[in-house]
């Protein structure tokens, strides 16, 4: 098992560690401890104070630089979207980690490998035992990997109203008018999917689809934000 | 007023920032850029989004490495002292940032000068200018010239139980007895002041003073807990 774990960190990521204990800890569950006390192991909980630390900054850094035109309060709430509880157990998943996270018996009978808070504290802690390990450059460059993609992607939207957020930045400088042209509509009644352009100065900003008119525009703001946010605007 | 600011900096921190508009952008507080919108200024809250990610890596990590008996909830608990808006507050005071703010009118004639929340916010804003212009290893060099020396004198240590800290450090592998001594009392008896020694396995652990022997114990736990962390026992 340990040696899986190590080669998948080495296939995937390119990650081999030079102190292995590190690892071994950040996989350890509190529960695990507990019930081998002669083994004198320690939990991977100290490990999660550091991590959360570290993807706070890596994120916050991230955004700050490419979102470069929302506000703070923007920032902020689109953070604590991307390092919530849900979100990390769901990357912990997809690392394949919770495979390999060692827990007690209790812990593992009562379904603790797919519990959410338990693998979001298993993400983190393995952040943070990458971070002593390797640094901050290699920490930053497994979450560019891991999670800039998905967020790129718009996994994170759902909490932001992007139409507002580009008509304020639009219109930061003066009145422009914002069209939401539907450019084509497919498919039966019942699965309908809708294509929406966004236009300012008869630019076309962004293109979108959704089940609904209204998602369509949404996700066409919102492809237009991270447009206008790439080129620096 | 910047000159001053910038030979304060020098001075004080041997930091002589290569970009000064975001040192300016650090000190400039929305009220300010509201009242001069022909500057097209921007004030200090992205700044101040990425300073309390970066002070809070900082704080973590330190806490890590020199707290290794404490455990997660003890950290997180002492961590929030430490970056909270009224200690924020204080060092941006002790650091003199709050004669060089920039405000709008209404916000200096209502006190915002004094604001611990406004303060608090240029402190982190300062730290992110740092550390888009320093690096991280600068803005760690300026937090432990300025706020570790004070959590290592106990600033911070109101919010925590040392007694019981101590206790449940010493106690971990097995029983141990500890003892709390009076060793000495003097002044009036409106002006008390206590001694005690907080001793185990016949050992000196630490010494401490107070106006009560409540106070004094506290204080000698405390003492005990950063010499044993200092030798990472």
């Amino acid at each position: 098992m340990k040696e899986e774990l190590l080669n998948l960190l080495k296939k995937n990521y390119q990650i081999v560690f030079n102190d292995i204990t590190l690892l071994e800890q950040a996989f350890t569950h509190s529960s695990y401890v507990n019930e081998h006390r002669h083994l004198e192991l320690t939990d991977n909980e100290r490990l999660e104070f550091l991590g959360d630390a570290v993807l706070e900054l890596l994120i916050s850094q991230y955004l700050y630089a490419n979102f470069t035109d929302l506000p703070e309060g923007k920032l902020t709430k689109l953070r604590a979207t991307i390092v919530c509880e849900e979100s990390l157990a769901k990357f912990a998943r997809e690392c394949g980690f919770d495979k390999y996270v060692r827990l007690g018996k209790g812990e593992e009978n009562s379904n603790g490998r797919n519990r959410p808070s338990l693998l979001c504290d298993l993400f983190e802690a393995f952040l943070g035992a990458l971070y002593l390990d390797q640094g901050f450059d290699s920490t930053k460059a497994f979450v560019e990997q891991v999670m800039v993609p998905k967020i790129e992607a718009g996994a994170f939207s759902h909490e932001m109203d992007h139409k507002t957020t580009l008509q304020e930045m639009l219109q930061r400088n003066g009145d422009v008018t914002i069209d939401y042209q539907l450019v084509n509509e497919e498919g039966p009644a019942h699965e309908r999917v809708f294509y929406v352009e966004v236009v300012a100065h008869g630019q076309i900003l962004g293109t979108g689809a959704g089940k609904s008119k209204k998602a369509a525009e949404q996700r066409a703001a919102e492809v237009a934000l991270i447009n206008l946010a790439k080129k620096g605007k």
